[in-house]
Parts: C-alpha cells; structure tokens; sequence
C-alpha cells in the first residue's frame, strides 16, 4: 500500500480525551497538580473517573491532535500510534480517519485497553490532566511503519511517549528511517515534567538527531537549565536547525543559528479551553513548512491555528482549518 | 438498598451518542430522514459511522437526558436501562451518576453491545438520528426495579423502547408496578414512527395506564389521525389526566381535562443542536410537577429547560438547571 508523499507522520501515545468542566477547587482537591500532565495507574484513572462530573469522549493525543489539524489544513498527515481493539480504540482510529489522517497501526489484542486522558477543565479555560497510558505505551520498534516514515517530509514526535526503553528505541530508529531517507525529523517536548525527566537524554536527542524542535517557555529553560528564556533561546540554536517556542499570550519565537522571529498570538475572544492550543500551534508551523512558507509564516499560521481551538471545548479544529487559514489571509 | 423518596425514575433505551457536525448534503447521500430517528442493525451503523467525521461521544438515551436534567435543577432521579459490559456501558453508568440520578442496573454480559444513536447534525441545528439498540433494547420485566418504582413520585416512560414483546411487558408491568405503590406513569411517544408504529397499542395504553403524556405536534396528531392539532387536544384529553403538546419555536399546550394552558417558548439566541430539547422540556415539566408547581409553572419551567440546551451541541445540560431557574425566577 503506498501512501504517495506525505506532509507529516506523527508518532505519538494514542488516546481518547475524557473531558469535563469541574469548579476550581476540585483541581486541589483531588491531589492533581494545576495546567499539568501527570501519568497514572488504572486504580487511580477509576478514582478520578469516578469523581469527574458527566464527560464527554473526543479523540485526543497530542501528536494525533496535530496531524488531526495538518490534515484539517489540507495536508497530508499519517499517524503511528498503539491502540486496544476495543471500542475507544475504534473511536479513536474513526476519528483520525475522518480527518483525513491515514492511520493503518493495527490494534492489539493482547495488553491493557486502549489509554486515555481525563482532563478536567477549569473555569478560566485551563486544562489539567491525568493520563492512563494503557495500550499507548508499548509502542517499540516492531509498531513503526517505515513506508511511511519515507514518504512524510517530516517525521513528528511527541515527547510525553518518550518513557519506556522500547519507546526511546522506536523514536531512535525513526528519526534514523527519516534521516536515511533524506527527510527530517521534529520533537515535542511536550511538558515540563517529561523534560525533567529526560533532560540529558533530550539535549542529546536534540544535538544528535532533530532538526526542529517544538517548546513552551518553561520546557526550553528547564531543558537547559537557564536563567531565562532568552538564555534557552542562545542554547536551542546552537543544538537544533529550528526551535518554535511559545509563550502563550505572549505569541511564540522561531528561531534558527542565523534568524529569530517574534510571532504575535493570534487574539482569542474567550479562551474556552486551552486543551490542544499546542498540538494545533504545531500543525501550523509544520503545514506551513513543508508547503515551502518562509519561517514568519509558518509562525503565524501557527498562531490562527493554536488560537482556533482556544474558543471551544476540546484538543481537534472544529472548522477546517483550511478554510481559517484562507479568511485570515495567512 | 433504599433511596427514600424519589420524583421520577426513568425508563428507557440506555444509548451513547456520538455526534458530529455535517453539512446539509451528508443527510440525503446517506439516505437519512431530516429530524427523524431511525433504527438500524450493526452493518449499517458501521457503514454510516464510517462515512461521519470525527464525533463526540456524549451519554444520551431520551429519558436518560429527562433524569439527568431533573438531577440537574435539584431533583432527585433515579434510571432503569440495559447497557452491556462494555466501555461505553462504562461511560453510560458514570455519567449519569455523575449527573447525581441513581443508576443501578447491572451491565449485561451476554448479548450485543451497548446501544449507541449516532446523531448528524446539520448547520441549521437539526439533529437526525440512527440508532443502533444494542444491548438496550433487550430490556425485560426482569430488569425492573420495583423498590425504585414504588419510591417515585412519576415512572417516566419513553416510546422507543416500544418494540420488543419483552419491553412492552415491561412497560405494562412498571405502569401497574407505579399505580400499586399510589404513583403515577408518564409516557413520552418520542418520535413519530413510533407512534405510526404503535399507534392502536399506544391509544390503548394511554387510556388505560398513563396519567402524564408527552408529544410533539406531529406525535399526538398521528396517534389519534386527528385533522388539526386542536382535534389531537381535544382527543387527548378525552383519554389522559395531563398532556403536554410541544411545538417548536411555538412553544407548548398543557392540557388537562378542565384546563388548558399555551406556554411560550422560551427564546434562544441560536440553535447549535435541537438534541435533547423534548426531553429536556419533559425534565422541566416533571421537576415541577413533582415539586407542587401548578401547570404554567411547570410549563414555563419546561420551556426554560429546554432552551438550555438548544444552544449547545448535546443533549445534556451544561449547567445546573437549577441555577438557570433561579435566575430566571421559575
């Protein structure tokens, strides 16, 4: 089966977002750390389950999120992901599908189900949330799919997948696929937590094998220890061919060893839910990048597409974004 | 296990919906009928959900949203349904008792999967639905709970799980169940090829057993072939304590054998979705019956509730209804 060429493959943990709107003190009441990302067991995913009020079931994973929006854009997107052969899993793979993301992984039947993301969103629109990995997180080596690995200018990998030693041996072995055929390959660092995590094994990632990588403020400056997000930015440049590194309100940087650009953010009237912003800030610059814009660009079409999913509940663009990117002119 | 005094307990087809948003042709290409509710086997809700773009899975089920909403403005609710095993039985269960309505009903573990209405939703908000019964519709006497039942104040039954010989004796067998305990039995017709369906039985049952009607224009006009809307009036109340006649942007007629009653609807800045407008109006009506409020009251109260959410996508309050009433001064 032969895919032609593709934009973006994205590489990432395959989950089904589980959302609701709970008052602000239930964030601290139930022990969850404010606009983060924290991994937990399934005995705990049932605690909270239980305490969230009424959901709502949207696909979501970050990467997924981004080539979801790449596609949307009128891209050419695939995604590599591990899912359970049950029914989030089928929700999952129907709604990436239905992007237009050519996503072919074939479900497990053996292992935990498919994982998933509880988030629970605040009244000022921030989202926290608590992840059980279940079947996401197994990926290793034999989940790749070279073929299209070849065919996508860019290989997208999402940070919070980067725990497991099979994982880091997929990711290893993918920006190697890409490399050996002449494409490039781009990290999220995902969450500041994941960079204390990695730190060491990231700077080296970064040096060795991305050629774009993708920050907020806080991941960058905990990535390399620096005093300040200006310091990052010197560090990043030195590592990596290009970093786009966002500052929320503030719009984002790209910079590269010769260039750095300031990007406004795109104004938002009411920020429903911040879920996604980033994955969809992604999906502009690398739609941008690989239809050959310049880097401002690429930056701004970052921003419409960060800020189209600010105004409503959930991680995917409920309007094309294609058509967004049209009526903006970008 | 006793849950003291409860205002209504539903019953009904237990179903997960998944919506998504399409354009005005999908309806026609996909050989639906605008508005209505259609029953399908599971080849064909593949095929279709195949064909829709990615959605959203939200509990639904028509009384479910009835008691879910009556939970929502303070009400104490209580569900009998039949979902499966499953992860959507799953989400089922925790969302109506997140909702705060007492569910107890154990998941089935054999026989197909839970239930699931796949709802297209057109730009002028219109919702037309093809569900997929699964495990719901296998609902028997046999999963009544008649400690709930006696503990109601109303059993509130929905039309679409008339179908099977098994629900059918279940329904006779809940109305008889209600009366014995000194209770009394509601009946929505839901959808009018339910009632074209069922319409002898149904002008029977109501005669016979049901205190509290709920239709639409359409609905009670079918059931009775009457010429006019104000024939179907005149009918009914020939036959039944209370009906409540909805009709759109029209609003609604309360009618009881002495008294008769036209209640505005309750204006919405737009439409997003028409699901769960009925029966949220039913949830309005039944909280106010229950909670001693004369008829116009529980009308107005109806019409409020179900304007909540006309201006949303889904089919359950957003917000407490029991704040929106306060505010409103119901």
């Amino acid at each position: 089966m032969s895919e032609g060429e593709l934009d973006v493959v994205g590489i990432g943990n395959a989950l089904v977002d589980v959302l609701s709107h709970e008052a602000e003190p239930f964030v601290e009441e139930h022990d969850l750390i404010r606009g983060s990302m924290t991994l937990i067991e399934s005995g705990r995913a049932e605690e909270l389950y239980t305490a969230m009020g009424p959901g709502t079931e949207m696909s979501g994973g970050s990467a997924a999120n981004t080539v979801a929006g790449i596609a949307s854009l009128g891209g050419r997107a695939a995604y590599i992901g591990r899912v359970y052969d049950d029914q989030l899993g089928a929700v999952f793979a129907h709604d990436l599908q239905a992007s237009g993301v050519v996503f072919r992984s074939l479900p497990a039947t053996d292992g935990p189900p498919t994982g998933r993301c509880l988030i629970v969103i605040t009244p000022d629109g921030e989202r926290t949330m608590s992840t059980y990995l279940g079947a996401s997180s197994l990926l290793g080596p034999g989940n790749l799919d070279p073929e299209l690995i070849a065919a996508a200018k860019v290989t997208y990998l999402e940070g919070y997948l980067w725990d497991r030693p099979e994982a880091k041996e997929a990711y290893r072995l993918a920006t190697r696929l890409a490399h050996d055929a002449g494409r490039i390959a781009a990290l999220t660092l995902s969450d500041s937590f994941c960079v204390q995590r990695h730190r060491t094994e990231w700077r080296r990632l970064i040096h060795d094998s991305v050629d774009i990588v993708f920050a907020n403020e806080d991941e960058i400056t905990m990535l390399y220890e620096s005093a300040s997000f200006e310091q990052a930015v010197e560090e990043v440049k030195a590592h990596c061919h290009i970093a786009c590194l966002t500052r929320g309100a503030e719009g984002s940087v790209i910079v590269t060893p010769q260039e750095q650009y300031t990007i406004a953010a795109q104004p938002v009237d009411k920020v429903i839910d911040t879920t996604g912003a980033g994955d969809l800030y992604a999906a502009g610059f690398l739609y941008g990048y690989t239809h050959n814009l310049d880097l401002p660009d690429c930056g701004r079409l970052a921003s419409s597409a960060a800020a189209a999913v600010l105004g409503h509940t959930g991680a995917r663009p409920e309007l094309s974004l294609e058509q967004l990117s049209l009526r903006r002119g970008v």
